[in-house]
């Protein structure tokens, strides 16, 4: 039954190109909410109603590519040497990413299944780091996993070019050991 | 002529019970933005003429008692023993008066003189402190004041309690020794 495969890759691909399409118009240093889902159709060159049948909003898709950046953080976290590097690469990814981050950033938790469910998986790749270093006595023994993050969270949140930020994130590091 | 004199008493004292009355507004746990005008009049028991005969609108009620907490900031940094205790007092200042705060908090540079004007005075009233320190060898470098205060406020803005929060601040107060 080759059809319904086909079909299938055919929606998968669809779906790649929405995201796609999406992930380039917040690149473009679009605001999210000046983000539409026409502008999204037109990028994509998908019709209207394939793309309301992939996300029924624009919070779905923003999900979607949200989902995706938690993703690379998680994968990040496999790959990190420490906790440090893990946290530096974390800070880039929310500031370079800043449009979509946006959304997170100004989440209440607890309001959003996405967002919550997204928070808990960074929070499961990171601790085994922050474990380590915290073992190996590297990193103060008072701080959790959420305390660390909420930190790089806020000094990515500050205004200003990198030159700007990153010595503030290098102090705030400096300050995780005991 | 004791007459004017005493009109400037009784405008000096009906400018007083004003603030005063905005103060507990806030202080009560309302929103900047949820304290009315009509509000503060009741609470001070002056008339709405009186009310505007002093400030204009919200936003001039707003800065003066902004500038009151700034004056009061700039006051711990000539008593303050060194640039920790006052950036400590500094972020108490900020957790406790976060309705007022939040208004600097969001305001972006260059836009407000008042704002900017009360920001170059808190700038002023640390930078002994911060070069003192660099001098001692105690703090980095290659940090800026406003660099400095940027870390502490951004640390002020996480959401949580103290006990949460606080531990966050001790590690970024310690990551700016060399």
């Amino acid at each position: 039954m080759p059809q319904p495969t086909s079909r299938r890759a055919d929606a998968a691909r669809n779906r790649d190109r929405i995201l796609a399409a999406a992930r380039a118009a917040f690149a473009d240093g679009e605001r999210a909410d000046a983000v539409s889902m026409a502008a999204v159709s037109r990028r994509a060159r998908v019709g209207m109603a394939t793309l309301y049948r992939n996300f029924p909003g624009r919070r779905e898709l923003l999900e979607a590519l949200y989902t995706e950046e938690v993703d690379a953080v998680c994968a990040a976290a496999e790959s990190a040497p420490d906790l440090a590097a893990w946290l530096r690469a974390f800070f880039d990814y929310f500031t370079s990413k800043r449009h979509i981050a946006g959304e997170l950033l100004t989440h209440v938790p607890g309001t959003d299944p996405v967002f919550d469910g997204n928070r808990t998986r960074v929070l499961a790749a990171g601790r085994p780091l922050l474990e380590a270093a915290q073992r190996a006595g590297e990193v103060r023994g008072d701080l959790s996993l959420e305390q660390v993050l909420d930190m790089v969270i806020a000094i990515a949140r500050i205004e200003g070019d990198v030159a700007y930020v990153e010595p503030i994130l290098d102090a705030a590091l400096a300050g995780l050991q005991p």
